[in-house]
């Protein structure tokens, strides 16, 4: 092997490393633009974030498809109230696990009001969610958020178990 | 065109790629490290996050702007207070737009308070944080923080909103 | 000089930048992992974070060590009741400072739990965490790892204190 192959295959190894952190940090963003987008009732951001006819399930209350049900929900009565109210969608860090063009992950969210008449704020809300993502032309996008209350229901906080432990279930 | 230039382009490529990776990477440990600081009562590291005229707008409170304000914060009564009695700024992963040697962003930021009367942890302030950045000499350092407790006001929220969605309101 | 030489400089310092990255972006899935372990209650797996001797320190509380004591602890009745109620163990993005195989950070621990009879959740706990992590044949693990309450105690806070600062404490 000449000097110049030598170096090409280097930079190879290079090239797939940064695309293994780019992967990781454009997923991370993904998720980190959530909170923001609903809080500031930017539907057409939030809806954004998924694919075309990708889901989101808050189990035991609604499960939504695709861009319409979603800008739909954060431009809705219900949604509308709380952010007028004062309300924070804070997600946390997800573990996430690429493979190829499909990732999947798993995190927290905490959903924080205020309540003016108690002059406090208030954790309304801590869930467990399992995130399905999809790399697409326009880069990595939600196929699918599970959000389920933590609230001692065994299959709710097995969203959050490691995905070698959840097969083995 | 040779072998070297081509790989000299895959290379040259492969640098600006990288180079977008670490602005990421250490704009979000920049906010990282702003809880720690404070609540371990370091107010020179803390004011060392911003660049020298940086400005710190605890919206309806106070503006601080340079480091002598920022660090007198963190050494003031008010502050020295609440982390005597235990205390926690709790900052969320931001939505990073890097544009150039400048940079936007936008997350939350949690106060949490021990009540040594009721015997526990509240969270006393949920607010909506929108940060200004700049890469100078010796790395990326605040320009600005704008900190708005999210309490229903839609200044406020307006923070939180995409850079797009915001423009056009 | 030649052409080939000097690329290859340019490849050699790629390679440190992204090897950089890469173990920032480990270690901080390293942490992303342990809530959703615990509160899934995947003892192993949440012990596979630590080095096989490593250590938990829950100050005032218990220390374990090893991986025996770390499942012990998620398998056992006090941990079990937590999430058979229902409890999110949120761990915020730690800072982190590398060197070579070593590493060192900081961040916080919010222990959130449902409460059945109040109808409500409740931050139980929010604490200071310090951690020591070490580069091993699989990949980073936690040498140590710190936690302790935000009660208003001088030595829990200053868990939180840049490195520099708690050196000449």
């Amino acid at each position: 092997m000449n000097e110049i192959q030598e170096l090409r295959g280097v930079v190879a190894e290079l090239s797939r490393k940064v695309r293994a952190l780019e992967d990781q940090a454009e997923i991370a963003q993904l998720v980190a633009q959530y909170g923001p987008a609903v809080d500031s009732g930017s539907g057409e951001a939030a809806a954004d974030l998924w694919t075309d006819d990708g889901a989101f399930d808050v189990v035991g209350h609604f499960r939504m498809q695709g861009h319409e049900d979603i800008s739909g929900m954060v431009h809705g009565d219900g949604h509308q109230h709380l952010i007028r109210n004062g309300c924070a969608h804070v997600l946390t860090v997800p573990h996430i696990e690429v493979d190829g063009d499909r990732a999947t992950g798993r995190n927290y969210a905490l959903n924080i009001r205020w309540d003016p008449e108690a002059d406090r704020f208030r954790v309304a809300r801590v869930s467990a969610n399992a995130w399905r993502w999809k790399r697409t032309a326009q880069g990595w996008r939600v196929v699918e958020r599970v959000n389920a209350n933590l609230d001692g229901s065994p299959e709710h906080r097995r969203l959050l178990a490691p995905p070698a432990d959840r097969a083995s279930d």
